[in-house]
Parts: structure tokens; C-alpha cells; sequence
């Protein structure tokens, strides 16, 4: 990495002090003249269909400025989900929402929001709110949706031939003949495995405050991950133009995992439908138990696998098949099942596949975008169907895998190639770490404490498509002191963006980075882009900047080049100083501002970015970089580790130790890609063992806060070995890949298979919980 | 103008809801979470050295968060003034003052400045400070200052052969010979005139609210004119990139008229500096009197004025002198004596000129912008001498300016062409419309109250260049909805900014107004700027607009022609549809989208700017404007009519009407032109009659309220009409130039003529108070 300034250094973060010294501006501490302050009445039913609702008493509530029911809300049809009109072409959006309607689908869907001068008076106002419901026929498993009998959610909506309750078109990739691949195996492995709810549980809940100026001009501040892509549809919603709608994180936003994708909660269009009404600005903050219950969660749902290997354990065919919950709405039901398919068919070298999966309508909270985004679903099932082959082949998992895995240069199915991989590196280091050579010799015959080892391999993207349109844009103004200004319209949502970015541009720029200031997160004055997802931000942003900045820099040596008179190309910046390169410093001379006797006697053979910009300055010229890209895609890779210790008295499983390799490209900040496999990691452990939403025979949540939602607490937190592998890919900036997800995909894979491994009971649902695997154990 | 969609239409403003309801947000109600209130310890001398001070009885006072004096502040040196790295090539910058200084040189100079949690804390702790002054001896006047016996205000700086206290490089416009000129003359008027200090009176007091975060970007809202020059001002004084700064209006202003340039006031750094050192936001907002006493005043000063004259009355020679008191500080005291001498010198063809002008510093308040900017000043001594020659020669006023003044192609001193000129007919219509054939013919022999016709001609700027840098930038970025989005630094300082910028931006794009936002007055994410002042909002930021909007247009049109599969040239946009032109209907034909036979049918031969956008965002597309401009300049012109009545028993003037005909080139919006003739109008009728602030022998203003310092109100204000005349400047954006300050340049002068022409007395000295009048008239 020597060969770089910036990049490749673990540079503090820049929102570090703000964040540690409570100082840092989020959304809950935006305060504007005459705020109002939204509550939402919502529904208790699973399903129902709101007969009347009277809201005459809580209007009468002095205090009160504004309720909105879906008598007076908005009438446009929208997809929460970013890609509402940001389709695949070949996907066709659907639109199934209404901000409020007269059906209620979930418990906690939206009834009515009142606005009023304080949070106190708002909530007594949702108590004079009278409603008649008629109960409607509520399903919560997508298996019994599909059913000819069960409730339709939306009438009309998805009745095809395959089932009741489909929102979406059905992902089917064929790839080859998997017929002819099964029929030509030696050894078949078939299994479903059951998936439940969780949550994303970031620190901050769904926060907005939207304001109306008199000329119609609207601003929402928002706990987002998507400014650009939320203000498109917050446009259609209220039939608004876009460029009059401002959406911006101010900056900082507590977490995103997915949940802020679009508008998977509903507070930024019911502050701005408010303040619409109200006159006033209206803040809406979603209680911890609101974001549970009334916000996207991860799909849950089914994935079989169906994997056939010759006697040698050369894979030859897969039959993928996965039925994903979606909840009430479809948000990215159509999506993410294409995700979930071709990420697990992207793992291996496998010459048949066949991939069929789609989304179904039940009466759960809606499900989105969380980390991973339906690739987890699909590694688990196939990753434990990957170690009952090894099993049945009496094979070491390890080795199966090695000779099975995807090279570079290798056909797959997706549409773009897969580049690079140092995924067997990322296996012989995590192998290493977690000590795999100790497999199968870990307890003593009587131990009442297993231990056990697993492993599972992985592969994400780095950008949203195909599975999304995906560009990106990026301004790089220089200012007139040689400083420079960025601008991104992606948020910092806690990945360190706001310093990563920077460090490509000064990278770029040849500019310290303390010179360096950067917009991001704002829709006001940034260019389109599609927001911090699908592991894209470094990679596509990134890309997009590092254009920017290379179309400034450019600006630079080409003035430059007339300020020394030589050619821009024999010029260089490093440091904020441009010069000519080292070859090249007798040959500037000339008639140039900068004097040949000057350049002789060692004066004016360098002049700093700050003199040329104020030189061009005071000559009317300021250099403006613009960056317009589509980036291609990349594969990260991860191999991860686990060794578990399973209690059989109790059931309890503990990680022991997680060994996280991850392929990452270039890691523009080490520190900061540390902390992404860190988090995913712990993440993977709730997945594995403890977190869940399950739902009563009322259709209600039973589990929507911090005391009844099992999340991994540092006690869970095992030693983590983040092991970054680069592998410098061409198409990413300075060789980046997508780091924010791929940490996420494997672990509760490999801790599966080290629980299998551990106790010889495979679990087919998870999680894992002490209760289950008391249970199996002594079943 | 009929062929103008959106130039040239009286649309309403768009900030008009929001002032008229007050719910439009101003730098006074930004508030933010833990806030502190600045106040300032203000001097009440007007020279001293401050020999100690003593602030630690306020540090220790419960709330107080931070105090800063000269001890603490920054130390770098700066020049309030915009330009302070802006300089004409040929100036070198003055650079003259810091934040808090040893010396204190005019009644209420900064001395110490506190931020507390309340304004209440903040001011109790004023009084807590203890300072020893050591008095310096102080000098009011500007001829007074430059003797050799006056005291240096800056030691070391200023002593030049024609005098102390002379702080920039005196303006000398040679043109052709002026002695040969005088020499040939048959008649020489000669005439020094005395000017007064006056304010701007902007409805808002200057105001501020800072805020640095952990990593040190600042955010600085502000009721700024110039958010790029302003935040590049911020980071000389306080050495932080420019790049990490950000400056805005919120965006609203209460007037500029100036006094908004720059650091004018001292809101912005004092607030900056504290929140540095408190680390918590500060807002310091400017009590009238402060802002009175403690921001920039118009120039006070002498104008001398020799005009020769042929018999006939041909203008043979100018030799024009004026010595401007710009108080305490340098600021504009550069560029301001260059606008005064060359806008006198621009009105009349004279084959002989010279000019010799400069400032001098004093201990008043810093004089600096007012709108004008030094021409009004000139044009008072210049037009009353006109009438006083036409007196002499026995000749008609208008008769004689309109034998003598520039006409389109003569040369003149300035640097670029008086491309276009109205003023003939400026100058019959304001005729017409006064009623000027009556001159002479308006008293009886016997009246105690006499009437005066007088009237002034004046020309003015288009932007700021040759008197200092002038350039634009703009983004005009197109949405996925077919919406817009203009970004341009420049702020509305209630000059209708944005609405009439919107209006380029609409009949540039061929889009509805109402689909085109528009972020302004903000430096995050706006390309540099210089700010609105010098006339130039509508003529530089409109036409960087402009050219943004055909930049993105053109993009819109290539990428249409590949979607019709006909040539860009052959389509337009018109309303939001592109389409082919009438001319070419029929050869939309091909393989592109737009099928053949679609066309032929009467479909598909159009596509709205919404399909359009959506088609090309759903192919990764942005189509992003960006126009770079170095505008021109272009002289608006002004014929202003007065009649007058003088009651000779008070003193009393009243103004019974005023006439202004202004040549704007092009009217983008005529009832905001309409306002901006009418506000210069009021203005110059408070500058010829009432307003004035005077100091005592302690050097203390005498007037620093709106109850003694005597605006104009409705009362005092006559018929006034307001007629736009268009001359269609070639090289402003439709046609348009400047219309801000001319307004201004030339009442006053129209109102002493009348004044004379009334009571056959000519007045010296302004404003021509009651008082003055009725000593004159009775002397």
C-alpha cells in the first residue's frame, strides 16, 4: 500500500469526536420555530378494514393542528422500497401502498397521525380517536398465504398460478440443465431450512422533520439512507416535483443495516403530510416498539437446496428454491428474492442451476432491506447443505469447498464477470486463525460442553445492480484558497463514509485531507445517486468522486501547464503542491509565469494548490469536477470461522471464537472495514442463536424492544479475528470492493455448521435458541 | 416580449407566502440544541488603546462559556471587504483589521465578546469586564485626518505625499488631457459638495449562528450577501480550509443594500471564534444600535467637480476630485473611490477627463457598500454642477444632458463598451411623465410654499468587474421526474433572486417554473459565486443559470434525439415537451423509441421531460448542467424627474413626485424591477433630505435608531413612477441588465436640482434638513 497517501491508512473517522462527545446532529435534535410533534394511532388487528373512523374530538383538542387519516391523506399508490421507480427494466414496480388506507394490514399499521404543540397533547389526541374495525382473515406464514383459501391482502394483487398472495414476477434463473446435472450426481443433498424475522435494531429509531416553505419548497430532514432516492418518492406521493423537495441527513444518522432504505418507515412522509396540512414544520420521531413493529424487518421464509456432487466431490448441479415473507407490502419483494438466488448460486463452480424464488404477502410487519439483503437467507441453507455433502462424502468441509468454489474467469450467472477473488487466501487465513486443523478433535468423549467447528464461504456485491439501476454522480469543487470541496448525495449512515470518500478524493487530488471538506447526505446541491446500500457506497460513490476529482485535477495541471508552460502532463500534485514530476523538472521553462531563471535557481519550480487556485481565482476561473458513472460490479469474497461451545445441560450455545476473512479488494481504511466485519459478525451470532420475531395467534409482535428482542450483547461477543485480504479489484476505486454486507452473509452459516459439527443435530430453523437445542438434544 | 414564456412576466414571488404570513425562516430563528448567546463589549471611546483587560470576574459568572478579546482571538489580519482576495490585479489588498484589536478606533469597536447560555448571562457578564483605556486623540473628518498633525489610525499604513490616513492607492483616471479640455472651454463650473455618513437601515440587524463539529467544519448561517466570499473571509481569519466551511442564508435576509457584504458587521467571526472556543453553537444577532454603530455606513465625504463647457454647450473637459471617509477600517475603500469617479466620468461624452479620488481613514464607524456603491456620492456633485452650467449658459438641464451624454459606441474610460444605452428615451418619458415643460412656470410671484422641477441622469454596473473579480458558476441538474434543480451561490436578499433566477432557469429549459427548484445562498454544494451586490444577481448568477440550463438542455436534446432517431438541432422543448419542431414534425422517423408509425398516428411524436428524465434514469443517467461564465459589464441607465415643494416658512422639502425611467435592458421580472426602482427611489429621497449621522466631539453617533436617525417613511413618500424602459443588452441573459443600484444614483441629485430650481438656492451640502433650508433661505 506504500504506493498511496490516503488510501490504505486507518485515518481517525471524522464524525468520531461529534459522536463520542454527544455533540453530533441527529434528526431528534432538529428544532425548528412553531414545530409540531406527530403521533400515529395504529392498528391493533392483524387485518381489518376501517369502517369509520372519527376524528372530530381530537381535532377539538386544543393543540391539535393537524390529523390525517386516509380520508384526507394522499391518494398515490407507492412502493416504499428505493427502486419505486428505479426498476430493473424488466421488473415491473409494484405499487401497493398508501401512505393511509382503508385496509390495515399488520398490527401497527398506520390508522391516523395527529400533529400537535407537544408530544403529551398528540398522544391524547390518538386516544379521542374513534375507529370501527371489521376484522378480516389474517395468514402469517408465507406457505399457508399461497394457499387458494387463505385471506387475499391485496385484491387483485398476485393471484397467479403458482399461489395466492405474489406480489412480484418470480425470480427464475435457469443456468444450464439441472435435470441433466442432478441425474448426472453421484450424491444428492435436499433440504429446507426455515428462516425467521429479525430486525435490524439500529441505534436510531425512524426519525423525520419535514418543513413547507409558503412557495411549496419542502425539506425533511431524515434518518435515511437513500436522500436522493426518498425525495423521488416522497415527489410521487404528494405529486411534488423533486427538485422542489430537499431530503437530507443532518448529518448524522444512528445506524442503517437496510432499514432506512426508501421509506421502510413511514416518518418522513407523515411529518411532511402534516406539516403540508399543518402549515408548521412537524417532527416525528417512532418509539423503539413503532420501529419494530412498523418498519421493514429481514424476510423471513423458507430456502431448499437441492445439491448434486459427482463421488468426487465435484459439484454438478444446485436447484435453489426459496419462498420469502414479505409481510403487507411488497417493498422489495421483488428484489431481493433475485438476490438471494444468485449470490448463492455465485458461491460455486456448479455447471446446472436453477434458482426459483419469490416474495409472498402475509399479515407481518412489512419486510425490506436488511444487511445481506436475502443473501444470508440463502447462504445459510446452502452453506449447511455444502457440509452435510462434505458429510455424506466423508470429505472435509474445507477441502469440498476449495475444490468447488468460483474462480476468476469463471462462466456464472450473473451478468457481469466475476473479477477477482482471493477467497481461497481469505480460507487458508481464517482456516489458520480458527485452528481448522483441530476439526473433529475438540471434546473428550463425555464432555457436558461440545465444541465444535464450522465454516462457511460467501460472496456479496458491490453495487446494486442488476439488481437495481445503479450510477452515481459527484462534484469536486476546488475553492479559492486551493482547499477542496466534495460533494456526494450519499449519507454517512455510521460506515465512515464522510471519511473514507475523502480519502479517495485526496488520493486523487494529491491534497491532504484536512484541505479537504465534503457534502454528503443532502439532496441540495448534490447530484443523483442512489444512497448507502448494497455494500456500493465506497465502490460507487467512491467511483464517482474519484472522477470528480480526477476531472478537477485535470483542470488543475491543465491551467497549470500554462502557469509553467509545459505540458499538464509532465506535471504532477502531491501533498497540494504541483510540480513537475521528478523526470521532468529541467524541462520546465519558457515563457510561463513561472520564470526559466526562476526554475534554475530552485525558486518557482513548484507553486501550491492554494497560489494556482488563487491565481485562477483572480483570473475569473474556479476548477469544477464533475463525475458521472455507472459502476460495473464486483464480487467481495468472505470466509468465515467459527468455533461454538455447546452446553448440553442447558442448551446454551456460545461462540467461542468467529475468524472473519474478508476479500475486500482494497480496504481504503482498514479500521473502518475492521469494524464492518466486527459488525457483521456479531450480527451473524443473533441471526445464528437469539434473535427473533415471532408472531401470536392475534397477529401481534412478541417480541418489539431492547429487554424482549434477544440482540447479542458484549458478554455474546466472542473473539473476532477480522482478517482483511486484499485483492484489488480493476473496477472498483484504488481496487475497492463492496465491504459493508458480504461480513453479515456467512457467520451464522459457520456457526450453524459448528454447532452441527459440535453436537452431530443439524439445525434446519433457526435460532438456535437454548430451548431448541435443549430440545433437539434430548429429543 | 412576447416571445418569452417566463422572461418578462410579472410572476409572483416566491418567498412572497412565507414573508407575508411570517413563516419564512431567518438567521434570528435558527435555534440549536445547547445554543449559546453572544454579546459584544463594545468601545466607548472613539481611539484607545485598550492598556488591560480583566475578564475573569465574567468567565466565572454561572453560564458564561466562553469570553474572547484581543488576548484570545484570531491574530490573523483581514479586509471585511469581499474582496479581500479579490483584488483587482492592479490593488493590493488592504488588510487592516483583526477580530479584536488593541486599539479600538471608533465608537463601538469590538472590544470583548462573551457567549452564555442565555442573552441575559451573556450581558451581566459584559459589565464583569474590566478595561483600562489609555485615550489616543481621534479625528472625524477626512480632510481634517489627512494633516500632517492628525493621528496615524494604523501606524505605518497610509502615510503617502498627498496625505495621512490615505490607506489604499489613490484612483487616477487619466483621459486624454484635461488642462488642454479646460483650456478650450468658453464656460467653467467648479463646485465642491459635502456628503453624509449614512446607513443602510436593511430591515434585519446583522446576525449570526455558528456551529464547529468534532472535526472541525463549521457552519456559519448568516445574513449574508456573499456566502463564498464570506466563508473565504472566515477561513483567512481563522485559518481553516474554505473547503470545511460552509456559509448560508436560511434562507432568508432582511435587505442588504450593502451592508451584507463581506463581514460588514462582525456576527459571522464573532459567533465562528466563540464557537470555537466553546464548542457549542453561538448566535450573536446585532441590536439595532450595534448594528448602527458598529457595521459598514455609506461613504461620507467631498466630491469637487470642474466642468468646462463649449458656448454652445458641448462638455469639453471633467476634472473631478473626491476625498471619501471610509472611518475606521479600509474595507472597500479600494474599489469604492474607482466606481465613484468612473461612473461620473461614464454619463456624458467629454473628450477630456480626470479623476482623482480616495479614502481616508477616521475614527467613525468603517464606511463600506451601500447600494451605489460611491456613485450616488459623484453623481450628486456631477449633476447639480450639469444644472448649474446649464444655468450659466442659459440653457435647458435636459437639453444640455441630452446634447452631452454617452451614446452606444462612444469610448469612454472603462474597460469594456457602452454597449447599449435607453437613456434618450428614459429621458422623454421621465419628462413626459413630470411634467417638464411646465419648469418655470410653477410658482406665483407671492407663494411661501415653491415649487421645483430638477431632474439627474446616471448610469451604473452590470456586475462588479473591472472593480473587482467577477465570475459565475451554476448547476442545473435534471431529476428522474423531469423536475429541476438549479444550484447557484448567490443569496435573495429580498431582491426576488429567487423567483427571477427560476424564470432564466424556466425559459432556458423550456420547463414550467413550478418544476424547477432552486438552492441558493448556501455554499454547500453551489460552485463559486461572488454574492448579490454590485447589480449583478440577475446579470452574472443569471446568466451562469442560463448557461447551466442549455448545458443540461443540450444533454436533454441528444439524449432525445437518439429516443426519436432524429438530429438534437430539429427538437425543442417547449412547456416541459420535447418534441420536433413544427418545421420538422414529419421527419421524427426511424428506429429510435419513438416508432414510425407511432408518429405518423399523432403519438408518440412528442415525450414529456418526465418520460424523457425516467427513460434515462432507468439507463444510469443524470443530466447534469454546469455553466461557467465570466460576465461582461453593461450600463443600465436612469433619468430621474423631481418635482419639489419647499415651504419657506419651515424649511420643509416635500417631494411630490418623483419619475424614474430605467433602462434595465431587459425587465425579467417588471414588478420586482418595478420594486427595486421604487425602494432606490425612497432611499434617495432619505439621502437628499433627512438621513444623516453625525458624531460628537466625544465621537459618538448622535443617531442609531430608527427614532433618530430620520428614514423616510410612507408619509414622505410622493407619487413615484416607475417606468421600465428595455434596451436588450446583448450580453446579459435575455437582455438584461443591472436594475439594484441605479435606482439610487440618481434621486437625490434630481431632488437638489429641484430643490434649486424651487428656491433658486443650491445646497452644498446634504441631506437639506428643514433646519438647513430654512437658515439658507433666510440667510
Amino acid at each position: 500500500m506504500s504506493q498511496f497517501e490516503y488510501v490504505g491508512k486507518s485515518v481517525n473517522r471524522r464524525d468520531g469526536v461529534d459522536k463520542t462527545t454527544g455533540r453530533g446532529l441527529f434528526t431528534t435534535d432538529i428544532f425548528l420555530p412553531g414545530m409540531l410533534f406527530a403521533k400515529v394511532l395504529r392498528s391493533p388487528h392483524p387485518h381489518a378494514r376501517i369502517v369509520s373512523i372519527d376524528t372530530s374530538e381530537a381535532e377539538k383538542l386544543p393543540g391539535v393542528k393537524a390529523v390525517m387519516t386516509h380520508k384526507n391523506g394522499p391518494k398515490n399508490l407507492f412502493n416504499a422500497a428505493v427502486p419505486m421507480f428505479l426498476t430493473i427494466p424488466q421488473l415491473e414496480r409494484v405499487l401497493d401502498q398508501l401512505l393511509f388506507d382503508e385496509v390495515v394490514r399488520h398490527v401497527g399499521d398506520e390508522v391516523a397521525a395527529v400533529a400537535a404543540t407537544s408530544e403529551a397533547i398528540a398522544e391524547k389526541a390518538l386516544t379521542l380517536i374513534k375507529v370501527e374495525y371489521e376484522i378480516l382473515p389474517a395468514v402469517f406464514d408465507p406457505l399457508e398465504a399461497m394457499k387458494p383459501e387463505a385471506p387475499e391482502l391485496h385484491p387483485g394483487k398476485g393471484c397467479t398460478p403458482e399461489g395466492r398472495n405474489i406480489p412480484a414476477e418470480i425470480v427464475k434463473i435457469p443456468y444450464n440443465d439441472v435435470e441433466k446435472g442432478l441425474a448426472e450426481s453421484d450424491v444428492i443433498i435436499e433440504e429446507t431450512f426455515e428462516l425467521p424475522v429479525v430486525k435490524q435494531v439500529q441505534m436510531e429509531t425512524q426519525a423525520a422533520v419535514a418543513q413547507v416553505d409558503g412557495d411549496g419548497n419542502v425539506t425533511v430532514w431524515s434518518t435515511t439512507q437513500t436522500p436522493h432516492p426518498s425525495r423521488a418518492i416522497l415527489g410521487k406521493i404528494f405529486d411534488i416535483p423533486a427538485g422542489k423537495i430537499r431530503v437530507l441527513a443532518p448529518p448524522y444518522v444512528g445506524g442503517g443495516f437496510g432499514v432506512r432504505i426508501g421509506l421502510s418507515g413511514k416518518a418522513e412522509p407523515i411529518a411532511m403530510g402534516l406539516a403540508l396540512l399543518a402549515k408548521r414544520p412537524v417532527k416525528m420521531i417512532y418509539t423503539r416498539k413503532e420501529d419494530f413493529i412498523a418498519s421493514d424487518t429481514r424476510h423471513s421464509g423458507y430456502v431448499t437446496v437441492k445439491l448434486g456432487a459427482k463421488r468426487d466431490g465435484t459439484f454438478q448441479a444446485l436447484d435453489m428454491k426459496a419462498v420469502l415473507n414479505t409481510g403487507a407490502f411488497c417493498t422489495f419483494g421483488a428484489e431481493l428474492p433475485g438476490v438471494c438466488g444468485a449470490m448463492t448460486l455465485a458461491i460455486y463452480r456448479i455447471p446446472h442451476q436453477r434458482y426459483f424464488g419469490h416474495s409472498v404477502y402475509t399479515n407481518c410487519t412489512s419486510a425490506g432491506a436488511m444487511r445481506g439483503f436475502g443473501n444470508p437467507q440463502g447462504n445459510l441453507a446452502m452453506e449447511q447443505a455444502v457440509d452435510m455433502m462434505a458429510e455424506k462424502l466423508g470429505m472435509d468441509p474445507m477441502e469440498l469447498r476449495k475444490k468447488n468454489i468460483m474462480r476468476p474467469g469463471d462462466p456464472w450467472c450473473l451478468p457481469y464477470p466475476c473479477g477477482t477473488s482471493e477467497l481461497p487466501e481469505c480460507i487458508r487465513q481464517g482456516a489458520e486463525s480458527i485452528g481448522w486443523s483441530r476439526r473433529g478433535k475438540l471434546n473428550e468423549p463425555d464432555s457436558v460442553k461440545l465444541r465444535g467447528l464450522g465454516m462457511a464461504v460467501g460472496t456479496h456485491v458491490s453495487n446494486a445492480w442488476p439488481f437495481c439501476v445503479d450510477y452515481d454522480n459527484a462534484y469536486v469543487t476546488i475553492q479559492s484558497d486551493g482547499s477542496a470541496q466534495v460533494a456526494s448525495g450519499v449519507p454517512d449512515i455510521g460506515t465512515g463514509t464522510s471519511t473514507s470518500l475523502v480519502q479517495i478524493a485526496a488520493e486523487t487530488l494529491g491534497m491532504n485531507m484536512d484541505n479537504i471538506g465534503l457534502t454528503y447526505g443532502d439532496t441540495l446541491g448534490t447530484p443523483f445517486d442512489i444512497g448507502s446500500h448494497a455494500s456500493r457506497t465506497c465502490y460507487a460513490a467512491g467511483t464517482a468522486i474519484k472522477a470528480a476529482a480526477a476531472d478537477a485535477r485535470k483542470q488543475v495541471l491543465d491551467y497549470a501547464a500554462g502557469y509553467f508552460n509545459i505540458p499538464a502532463e509532465r506535471l504532477e500534485i502531491r501533498k497540494g503542491v504541483i510540480a513537475p514530476t521528478a523526470e521532468n523538472l529541467g524541462e520546465c521553462s519558457g515563457s510561463g509565469l513561472c520564470q526559466l531563471e526562476e526554475v534554475k535557481e530552485g525558486k518557482g519550480n513548484s507553486v501550491t494548490m492554494e497560489e494556482l487556485a488563487y491565481h485562477a481565482h483572480v483570473r475569473n476561473k474556479q476548477f469544477i469536477g464533475v463525475g458521472r458513472i455507472v459502476p460495473e460490479n464486483a464480487p467481495p469474497w468472505h470466509a468465515c470461522f467459527a468455533e461454538v461451545e455447546v452446553d448440553t445441560r442447558t442448551g446454551q450455545v456460545r461462540v467461542v471464537k468467529l475468524a472473519a476473512a474478508h476479500d475486500v479488494g482494497r480496504a481504503i481504511n482498514p479500521m473502518i472495514v475492521e469494524g464492518q466485519i466486527e459488525g457483521g459478525a456479531v450480527q451473524g451470532i443473533g441471526y445464528a442463536l437469539s434473535e427473533e420475531i415471532t408472531y401470536n395467534d392475534k397477529g401481534q409482535q412478541q417480541q418489539y424492544s431492547m429487554h424482549n428482542y434477544m440482540l447479542p450483547t458484549a458478554e455474546d461477543t466472542p473473539e473476532i479475528h477480522s482478517i482483511i485480504v486484499e485483492g484489488n479489484d480493476p473496477t472498483g476505486p484504488f481496487g475497492a470492493k463492496g465491504a459493508g454486507e458480504c461480513s453479515l452473509v456467512c457467520p451464522a452459516s459457520a456457526i450453524a455448521n459448528a454447532v452441527a459439527n459440535a453436537t452431530g443435530y443439524r439445525f434446519k430453523k433457526i435460532p438456535m435458541t437454548p430451548e431448541r437445542v435443549f430440545k433437539a438434544l434430548n429429543s
